[in-house]
């Protein structure tokens, strides 16, 4: 499955839809953020992604994790969100 | 229930104690954080408390929201965790 990568600029709206997307098609979303902007980004997107799905019956939660990612022959630590819908 | 509040300078591994605990004796926590540092901080303690409370079986979820907080009579917008066990 597709990963959502979201940074300090992406706009939350935006990543929302694309994660309500995902939720409808899959079932379940990943988002990756990198730092405390898009982290805080990721944050704001799920929020307002559960608005969205809020009206079809579906009560999104999220796990947030700690996950490597390599960039630039470098290893940053980032944050994987698992979002899916409470079962 | 006592509100977590948490802040860009918060120990995440302190924080996550503390959930943890309220975890363990209300079955549900909730934190509040101001700002992309705060919100940053918040989310690693969710992660970490998850490594805390997984040996005892409980596997924590968190559905952020936003809410709105008088901060010196100002109106500020907060991020909202609500934690609590995946049933």
């Amino acid at each position: 499955m597709e990963v959502l990568k979201v940074a300090s600029n992406s706009n939350p709206n935006k990543v929302a839809g694309a994660l309500a997307g995902m939720i409808r098609e899959h079932g379940r979303a990943e988002l990756q953020a990198i730092g405390a902007g898009a982290v805080n980004q990721a944050v704001k997107a799920i929020a307002i992604a559960r608005g969205y799905l809020a009206p079809s019956g579906i009560d999104l939660v999220s796990i947030p994790a700690f996950t490597d990612v390599q960039i630039d022959n470098e290893t940053r630590t980032a944050i994987k969100f698992i979002v899916f819908p409470r079962s």
